[in-house]
């Protein structure tokens, strides 16, 4: 299993992925899940954006690999010619690519991994921003389509989602600084940590704050105090809330 | 779908229950799903006992219907012979009396409905205090087996669980007074409701402080105005907390 997910802030985005594959709970491994790109000079605006990954491991290593393949062959003044991830020139291409190097894909394993009783399913998130335009959040599916965050639902999550979705419908709304969108984000992932043995540390944290078009990266380790902090520091908050909260009557 | 939460406490029980079934979300009805006894008189000791219930609604009304009749065969003293569930001399002998009537519906209906291709899953937690012996909790399975809560997950859920589950552990402790378990029991039901259409109002509450042997019940309608307010105090309570939490560095 997988968690990540992908808030689409007015100041910013922030990414959160862990880092946990399994098949089957005693057969578990760690995997980035989590890849960003950027690109400030050439002939194009500056640009950055960032995938993360959930479902089958060789389907989304294959969409990645070939977004890298085709990024490569364009050359390292982004102008080869082709279309690229890193070339589009919107975040909807940018989508429109990635969803079509997902069709590729399934198309070329769907039927293999499916005479092998195996699920081709895989999902991705993908932000970014391009030039002076809003950054954009966008998630695609399986079969390539995809579909943009807005105002009302400011984020996107794949992978076990419902443990870490109640603080986000509370909380993730898209005026909160970026600050509190990481704090958010933090306490999602920590709620889906405690619950799916599954998800697992490290995690990626990756921000990328309107205007800067470089994303600030960081891993975020099992013994990670803040983190940590955190995830405690929030427990106790919500026990002394409680009796601020009106009376039920019973 | 459906919601349903116990919370075994050091002052008693909390049960929550919502009252939706689903046939897709284009048939939807209201159905009871949280039944209470209680005995006072008679030869035995005073008691209180509730059952709420999940999966196959024609599998879970039949259980209930079976150990109702169960009872008013035994006869109004409690005294006819049978061990029922109001008349077991112990809580671990009314789960064991409530996973014998799930055995035996599941014998006779399960192999029908499977040639059906419908689910016969169904699970069930039942709770009460018999006598000056502790309150207890228990969860029934499908197979009738039986498992009871203790301080370490001092609670028990079936139906659509995981949105419900992180306020839960994050809270709820053995030593809550009563009415913080009826609000951490709201809170749980609230981002439910919030996330899954196939939870739905009215709720039925009901509290069993200890020594009471008589369950505080009432149902919750859509319009509760402190139902409301607990989630909406809630949802400012938590936005208010964010800046008081550790940064996380990025």
């Amino acid at each position: 299993m997988t968690y990540c997910l992908g808030l689409g802030l007015d100041a910013g985005l922030v990414f959160l992925a862990d880092s946990r594959t399994n098949a089957g709970v005693d057969n578990i491994s760690t995997y980035r899940k989590l890849f960003a790109w950027s690109a400030q000079g050439g002939q194009r605006e500056p640009r950055a954006l960032a995938v993360m990954t959930s479902g089958n491991l060789s389907v989304t290593q294959e969409v990645i690999a070939l977004a890298e393949e085709e990024i490569a062959a364009n050359g390292p003044d982004q102008d080869g010619g082709l279309v690229t991830i890193l070339s589009a020139p919107s975040m909807f291409r940018v989508a429109e690519r990635l969803g079509g190097l997902m069709q590729d894909v399934q198309a070329r394993r769907g039927p293999s991994l499916a005479a092998a009783g195996v699920s081709s399913e895989a999902s991705l998130i993908v932000g970014g921003q391009i030039g002076a335009a809003e950054p954009a959040l966008y998630m695609i599916y399986s079969a390539g389509n995809f579909i943009q965050a807005t105002a009302d639902t400011p984020y996107f999550q794949i992978g076990e989602f419902k443990y870490g979705k109640p603080i986000l419908d509370r909380a993730a709304k898209p005026g909160v600084p970026l600050a509190d969108g990481v704090r958010i984000a933090a306490l999602s992932m920590a709620a889906t940590l405690r619950s799916n043995l599954s998800v697992g540390m490290p995690l990626d944290l990756a921000v990328l704050p309107v205007g800067a078009h470089v994303w600030s990266m960081r891993r975020i380790e099992a013994e990670d105090a803040a983190f940590a902090a955190i995830a405690s520091g929030w427990d106790a908050y919500l026990r002394n809330g409680l009796s601020t909260l009106p009376t039920l009557a019973y």
